[in-house]
């Protein structure tokens, strides 16, 4: 019989990464995927009421987000976040405090945020100073240039509409890579979304997400194959296509179902 | 006594830019402002029973939308647009076929549309060749270079996280150009937005709008004194504050009122 509490985090929703004080990049995800896992994890324990469970939910500000009975209420825990960073160090928080038993990175997480915008010929300006007065000039040298222009426009203030722009955009740091390195028992279910995919670059994108992360289900998907009903993806584990599900609900019960049931609650 | 159909075009919400197939760049704007004046147009002419009205209501997809009642659904016409581009037709086309008396712009339509993204190193590598061979170099080329690299990232592909990025981002069409253009009889309420302004530089915005683009009256406004519930703005016409709400619901009411009013309808 298992008498300690099962810890599960699911993400959910599309972080959005401020560009000025009106605008964003944001993400098409709208949070759905991961409440149908919260919905099937809630299911799945209804059923076993020996079993002790907390869910740690973290959401973006725009992800769907339904009423949950009182009981329901209990076991779940909302962690709101709004940028990749804000993900990153609720994550590192979360799996650095909490056991976590089980991972559901559902989440849309921002590769890239803000770095500075400037008009186009402010920046042309910048380069041809550059090349006037540096002897070595290298593609590094260039580079460097780009990624850190000496006038930048500042985060706070709304960007000039009068000319072409330019924007820089920094890599995020990954949060799926913090799971693992905090707590290596921690069961990890991670997603991959390509365009216009075959299976073939479906599975191969699965295996490398696996590899580097130390997955141990994979759901991968396709964005051309979804509608608001429809939602085809591959469940993957161990090399293997272990579901075909083809609705978003359908995702949700194939990863929680294989997910418990693999581990025995 | 007015026989004729009185037209009113509202625009509301904000406009989304399409990055690649899961990213887009959005506006904060949530639509309720162009809401609350359609609300007060309904109200206005509830009380003028004898005077016909027809409403154009042109919204983005993530503007907010409300039930209304049979009699008042048969008096909006509802234009969906999604980013500027769409807006600029959608304006156009109503603007060249109907005879709108009113115009209230009060829709974020944003001033940047995606151009490309590529890796920062690429754009370097392209940068640093583009020295090597090119003899005469001037800021000019150089923004050329940047305004059109020769090689891109294709929209319909999802950017790569590996490395930092450099995005292109192209002036849209001026929306509100078009409208005196099209009808030069229209009465145009312009909105303008600023970042922590004080209260001379919000004129002098207006004015500038006003001057710009033949508007009849405009709402200028400060994006850092808005919350969910306040939203001060300032009501300028003929050089001279009107009024001074402080919520969305009497900024719509004090355009409705001011606007309808004062062209005796």
């Amino acid at each position: 019989m298992i008498t300690n509490t099962i810890n599960i985090a699911i993400t959910a929703g599309g972080t959005s990464e401020p560009i000025d004080g009106v605008r964003k990049i944001t993400n098409l995800s709208t949070g759905s995927l991961g409440w149908h896992c919260l919905e099937s994890v809630l299911e799945y324990f209804k059923l076993q009421n020996s079993v002790q469970f907390q869910v740690y939910y973290i959401l973006t500000e725009n992800a769907v987000h339904y009423p949950l009975t009182k009981e329901e209420e209990n076991s779940v825990q909302f962690i709101k976040v709004f940028d990749a960073e804000s993900v990153y160090q609720a994550v590192d928080n979360l799996t650095k405090t909490v056991n976590i038993d089980f991972f559901i990175h559902a989440m849309a997480v921002s590769d890239f945020t803000f770095s500075y915008a400037m008009p186009t010929h402010s920046l042309a300006t910048q380069i041809f100073n550059f090349i006037q007065e540096e002897k070595n000039i290298s593609v590094d040298k260039i580079e460097k240039l780009l990624n850190y222009p000496t006038e930048k426009h500042a985060k706070e203030q709304k960007i000039s509409s009068k000319n072409n722009l330019i924007m820089g955009l920094k890599k995020t740091k990954k949060v799926i890579s913090l799971i693992k390195k905090n707590n290596k028992n921690t069961f990890l279910v991670g997603f991959k979304l390509l365009n216009s995919a075959t299976e073939k670059e479906l599975m191969e994108a699965a295996q490398k997400l696996t590899a580097t992360n130390n997955c141990n289900m994979v759901l991968a998907n396709d964005a051309t194959a979804m509608s608001a009903n429809n939602h085809k993806g591959l469940l993957i584990q161990n090399g293997r296509i272990i579901a075909r599900p083809t609705s978003k609900k359908e995702i949700a019960s194939a990863i929680i179902e294989n997910m418990l049931s693999d581990n025995e609650y």
